[in-house]
């Protein structure tokens, strides 16, 4: 595979500090992080200012049902499906500066790079801001890519409601009057392909001393909810030998399901993130403990075969200290895998370009895993200090965004070239 | 030691199953059990009974600056320290018809039985109903006796407040206007010695099929309270190797603590009954958990040394798992160790009365506690059905009941003209 990685001498990794600068203003907090809530006047006001940044560029700008906002240079042949680009502009309440925003200003910055160097592309290239991503406002996340490829139906996710009962449709009004765009329904588009871009999130880049990763799919993950049920008991008057311990039984399990979720090559991600004990009485032996499980794991079979066995294991382990296990799967999300042709397509141009690399599955979610359901689709991993994420001490190098950048451009050249 | 056993015949099962049935009544849950909480105008009520039922007998009652309520029938030397026997009148709020109630009604039984006999003692012998064992409405619990030994001054007991603000004074208040009675300085009268009968709380007595439990003395507490603080991070991203999750740690911790304070007498009580996880987000590895050790033990050396050891052990095993522990100390209460004369005694009036029985600690604290720092003391337990106790199933036989107060009489008179 031969690849032209002219646009990418044309990356600015100034120009793109300066944007990231710019856009981290916008909902800024004092500890360094943003607080960009979807479709807040806070987001409206990054979307007016990519808006604005477009329009200098001679780019045209739509926005869809769900708020997608589409940033479209033309092609050669502009009747072609275009190649998308993209993240989410949107934010946790205490997020950071590069979590969504290096995926939308990556790709602008490759519009831009292009541009600057008058470089064709038979097809479009379009970037897009995915709506509410985080799904910290409203639920669900992923909301404008889940919209635009139909895995939820639109009516339903428009009716989605905040805290404060405001639903999407409203406040997708509001952000509507406040930069108003053509409007462009989201069927009469289907990319050719997507790539974005993104902080890992994780630290394995860091660790591994890679620039680039390169991202061959997003893991499954299944949650289970996991219930042990004992009896209370006073804590001074009941002989071990008798006692129906909740909170023991709940070490034993969580002890057994380490042991058996623990493989040498650290792969299976296994969370107990949540628990919940009763009566929570220091002077009680506890009578019920309930705790969440999330297990991640990028093989579809693998996923399926480890999660399968947690329930015997926790009703076995919770039967030798006279407690009764309850586990109810909760969700059973399988393995997102990324196109070969694509995955393979930013391989080469990560090594055309000479960057120390990683191939990993993703262990977040992003919006890319609905948009590789309708289209070939790929993703570029940059390292983030500490592997920190959803949070304000968020933080990347300006060299390694630029380096995910010219990776992207690589890519999203052949592609719309194709 | 010959003990005469002549007033034990006279105790009557009926009667103080009876006097069971009509104390239980006041207060009584839907469920079978009691809500009596201290120096309310439910336990007013349960007072002027009593009252009313020793003025009948001819006893005579009076109630003291902390509202312990005396019923004292004369001995042949007026002028003699009395002998003790009682417990208390309050429950908890979901508690049963026995704890405390039975120790009051069974020394009421022997008092009865001495004057249904006509049998009189050398020293005047009193009940007592101590106020607030419970401590469910005011902290702490054992408010009457501690008053009334001295182990924690009046004036603060007097000004503690329950959840609606009112103080123990005019919770006080309002209980001697509905049931007045002669009020007499506790420092009026030191008690020659005390017995406390009381439902065992626990299973000990009814698996190993006695009916007795002579209790030896009360064993020491310790409270410990552990933090463990990780790392919050990304449950999709964050390889295990690189985690620092608190829940992690605490499930280790936990079961290292459990395997040093495993004996194969089963004598050592330990208890995580409370547990609370740091964000508790089931896709967020924990950054903190923090949970309660309570820690018992018969032997004051076993005690220090076990708890002592608790630190190193939590803080060794938190490394394991790249987590700090820190340890900190809540309370520590030595083992109480009943006077060997008084427990011989128990133990004898058991055996001459010919009853199974086991020879033991209390598990749980009781007013018996504060009082035998200042006389002599003993306690009878009986069993109780499944151990269970603070909980409206609460449940002993009529049988049992009357076997304790018959060894309670046996103790009593021994004491009482000595």
């Amino acid at each position: 595979m031969i690849l032209d990685i002219s646009p990418c001498a044309a990356v600015s990794e100034a120009r793109l500090q300066q944007r990231h600068d710019r856009l981290g203003a916008i909902g800024a907090t004092p500890r360094g992080g943003v607080n960009r809530l979807a479709l807040t006047a806070t987001d409206a006001t990054a979307q007016a200012m990519l808006v604005e940044w477009a329009i200098e560029r001679g780019f045209r700008c739509s926005r869809d049902e769900i708020g997608n906002l589409y940033i479209r240079r033309e092609g050669t042949d502009p009747g072609l499906d275009p190649v998308f680009m993209g993240s989410h502009l949107d934010t946790q309440p205490t997020g950071g500066r590069f979590d969504g925003a290096y995926g939308v200003l990556a790709g602008f910055e490759v519009l831009e790079a292009l541009a600057d160097l008058g470089r064709q592309t038979r097809r479009p290239v379009e970037v897009v801001a995915w709506t509410n991503e985080e799904g910290s406002r409203f639920q669900p996340g992923c909301m404008g890519s889940a919209a635009f490829t139909g895995v939820f139906p639109l009516d339903r996710l428009l009716a989605a409601k905040d805290h404060d009962g405001i639903t999407v449709r409203e406040a997708l009004a509001a952000v509507d009057r406040a930069t108003p765009l053509t409007s462009r329904p989201m069927a009469s588009v289907r990319p050719a392909a997507y790539l974005e871009a993104h902080i890992e999130q994780g630290p394995r880049l860091e660790s591994a001393g890679a620039t680039i990763g390169v991202v061959n799919g997003i893991q499954g993950i299944r949650r289970l909810a996991v219930r042990l049920l004992g009896v209370e008991a006073h804590a001074g008057t009941t002989p071990r030998a008798v006692r129906r311990d909740a909170v023991s039984a709940a070490v034993a399990v969580i002890g057994a399901l380490e042991a058996l979720l623990h493989d040498a090559e650290d792969v299976v991600r296994f969370t107990v993130g949540r628990m919940e004990v009763a009566p929570n009485s220091p002077n009680t032996v506890p009578s019920r403990v309930d705790f969440s499980i999330d297990l991640r794991h990028p093989d579809a079979g693998m996923l399926r075969t480890l999660g399968d066995r947690i329930e015997a294991v926790a009703c076995d382990t919770a039967r030798t200290r006279r407690c009764t296990a309850e586990v109810t799967q909760v969700s059973h999300v399988p393995p997102t895998v990324f196109d070969d042709s694509t995955v393979s397509l930013v391989r080469e141009a990560t090594r055309t370009l000479g960057y120390p690399c990683l191939e990993m599955p993703s262990g977040a979610g992003h919006d890319a895993m609905y948009l590789s359901r309708i289209c070939p689709t790929g993703m570029v991993f940059v390292p983030c200090l500490d592997g920190v994420s959803h949070n304000e001490a968020e933080s990347a190098t300006a060299a390694d965004l630029a380096a995910g950048t010219r990776v992207l451009a690589a890519a999203l050249v052949a592609l719309a070239d194709g």
